[in-house]
């Protein structure tokens, strides 16, 4: 009888072929982020009960680019950087369960197979996406720097459709990076049904960062223009009010998180 | 309290967002296989239990790639092509469950989202690849002919390196496009614990076409390279004897499958 | 003292680096043609002198998606399809030179560097691109047919923006695929100065299929839709009047052209 | 009669299609590099007359791999990324031209069609290829550092075959980032006879960064693995000796160049 090992598919006998290795993971990356307030209806559409509309500033939202290189204890993928290397953009709000509040990622675009297979175990819903964020870098002549007047650039598109542009302007030193993706992340797993009634399986999940280290966060004004695409939804979370523009580098690991609740069968 | 829609993941309150509608899924593509026979041990090793070895000819493996044209019910994604067309290539061997035989796929590659996701849902291990394979076309400045003589190559890459090459050369009708691929599929589905415990979900299930129009098949010689890869396993399944080469093009209406097993906590 | 060999760049002593070998090229391919008329003076400013509007239906445009094995002589390429197939979306006026009347390619996109380079060679201005069009198959479990009904649809994207989409339906057999593409091409082929005063080279040159094989043509109502760009001028070439929409499977021959004038530095 | 405008392909009234801008262009990037010593008779093949073998150390190689940022005069690509980022790998040797030493660009493939246009304007033979390499980041979680220890990957596949791994281990600062890529570059501008008769044009032109600054170089050990493909022959290039191996930050402006000579046709 064969002993399977990998974390994810494919198993095999030695585990070498596992789309993703077992966490930790580690990532090394830059973030920018624009957070605006849409209509807080918006945002209850994409909550499935029991969760509901966070208590303070309900209609706020962070689409968040991420530029990230990551790999996993062996740090062997750092030596193969296409293993290593993905960007990103994805939108989160806030949620309350249990009294408790939660970020929530809603939508979420990456550029890598291994990227989408730790979203399906994290509850990330990810899709491909091609994201392209500027970039600082040591020398001025084709780079902002991370300073007052640095702008930086953001574009997201998916299925040859562009579906949103940022341009962030950088002013001052920030305390935060913004507040919406603040929270641990409340996240829903889901496998519909073989036989097409409903799911399968279905599990509210909490994770987060289990270390983190950032570098001093900027705030600047910002523009964000949403698009409308067919099989997107994402320009439905209209831009009522920008609230403003972030940049921050960081370091982060994560290594799992926990189950919140099992959701019966079709619920979610 | 928000009812929320979409087979798949992101859900909304309209289901426009998610990544692959519900069945039936319907395809029109071409199939190129190259079948041979490797160590029955190594086929064997991908066959978690309960699942055994096929009796018959155990160390079969068909290696195929197909170039694909797909849509949902709606038939819209066949006007916006970038949403319908993708290739792949994929590993079938057989194996046994309560003594009936079944194929099972071990490897998978393909190059759209849409696909990874109805993978995750027919439980085939799915990664982003590279596939190309030689079309036929009515004129042939710079093409085969469906016919004997006609040569079609094939290749396969993932992360920057060519896995797999191969060349067929059609001589004759065929009754049959092989016959490793020919049964039911038992494949598994299974979601890792978010707490790092085994497996929160694992579940066999069996699928296959619901519909099913096949036209001419055709077979003749092929040859075959696997090349190694750190993150990959398939050349592992060396090839001791090269069975066939087929070509044939196939219409099929996919419309779900049903549960052979559920699997308790870590099993898989 | 080294003898270089090769077509085009990289040359080396044994020539097999080139990026593109020598003539004569082939092609087997399907091509997607919508035809409709625009304000004459948009296409005069894509003229340069000597070139002049044509004396008939001098706003006519032609953008045609083309789907496309091809090969060289020696064949190999079609073993090893990521170096035969390619898809293009370009955008035919027409002009007259000497009394002469030709087509001229003002626009297109490619999508692999061996495309770019043979159109450096012919003097089509090819970027890189994403093209979408929807095939016919023998099964239509998803697929249109090539006949009455049968619906086609297209799209190209460049930087991540959609540049175009249409749709053409078929209806009738057609004696023609368009008139606009129907005469030898009239291009330009330029290297600018490196010193940067003007050009360095500027040649107006003929060219056209040195054979030519196309099954029956079919015609039928068209949609097209043209979005602006930042870096495109597609969008000024606004839809004024459709003329239709066209379906035919080709193979050609491509075996040089011949120099209709060489133009002093800075003049074109 | 119409003015054409645009400083590449496609020339429009406006100017605003062009490939590229205008130069001057303007880089931020990082480099890493490996050189070695391959046989001088492999390098010889690559120089046509009248370039002869570099006198001293005729048999070094520089391989490098650059991630860059880059942008026009008017800085917008930066705030559009997908127009301003690209990589690259390039092969450059030494070179004798007139009696005065010149570094040669003899392979390079990048990931973006204006780096294309850009190459062929510079005389730089490019393939598209995909390219990665490590990145440095403020925090460590899944980066190396800039110093003692740091280890740097690098891969260059083409056409789906990986053509080069190289990792590079710095050991400690130096004063330079090599020796081989730091001469003016000599270079051939081709342009292959439309009617098949050896080149309508070809001229060997001088160029080189017109303004630079570099950060501190880093020098240390270096493993470097060349690959053979049906169409390249980089593995020509064998590694007898790896000289060592750098990393170094830097910014760059470049504004043309200047004719050394113009070739009669068919000579290059």
């Amino acid at each position: 009888m064969t002993q399977m090992n990998g974390f994810f598919f494919p198993r095999t006998a030695s585990g070498a072929a596992s789309l993703i290795p077992s966490p930790p993971w580690y990532y090394s990356g830059d973030l920018l982020t624009v957070e605006y307030r849409t209509d807080p209806d918006r945002v209850a559409e994409l909550l499935p009960a029991p969760l509901e509309l966070a208590a303070e500033d309900p209609g706020a939202v962070a689409l968040i680019w991420a530029d990230w290189q990551s790999c996993s204890s062996s740090r062997e993928e750092l030596l193969d950087p296409v293993r290593s290397q993905y960007k990103e953009a994805f939108v989160v709000v806030r949620c309350s369960f249990e009294g408790r509040t939660y970020s929530r990622c809603v939508y979420i675009w990456v550029d890598k197979d291994f990227a989408i297979a730790r979203g399906m175990h994290q509850g990330y819903p990810k899709k491909l996406g091609q994201m392209w964020q500027t970039r600082p870098h040591a020398f001025p002549q084709a780079s902002p720097q991370i300073g007052p007047g640095g702008r930086f650039g953001a574009t997201l598109a998916a299925a040859d459709r562009r579906l949103a542009e940022a341009v962030v302007t950088l002013r001052e030193e920030s305390d935060t990076n913004g507040f919406v993706n603040g929270h641990p992340m409340a996240h829903h797993r889901v496998y519909p049904d073989i036989a097409g009634q409903g799911d399968a399986y279905a599990e509210l999940i909490e994770s987060g960062a289990s270390a983190f280290q950032g570098g001093q966060a900027w705030r600047g004004d910002a523009e964000l223009r949403l698009f409308e695409a067919p099989t997107e939804e994402l320009a439905r979370l209209e831009v009522d009010e920008v609230i403003g523009g972030y940049f921050r580098q960081v370091g982060v690991e994560w290594n799992g998180g926990r189950s919140l609740a099992h959701l019966s069968g079709g619920s979610l």
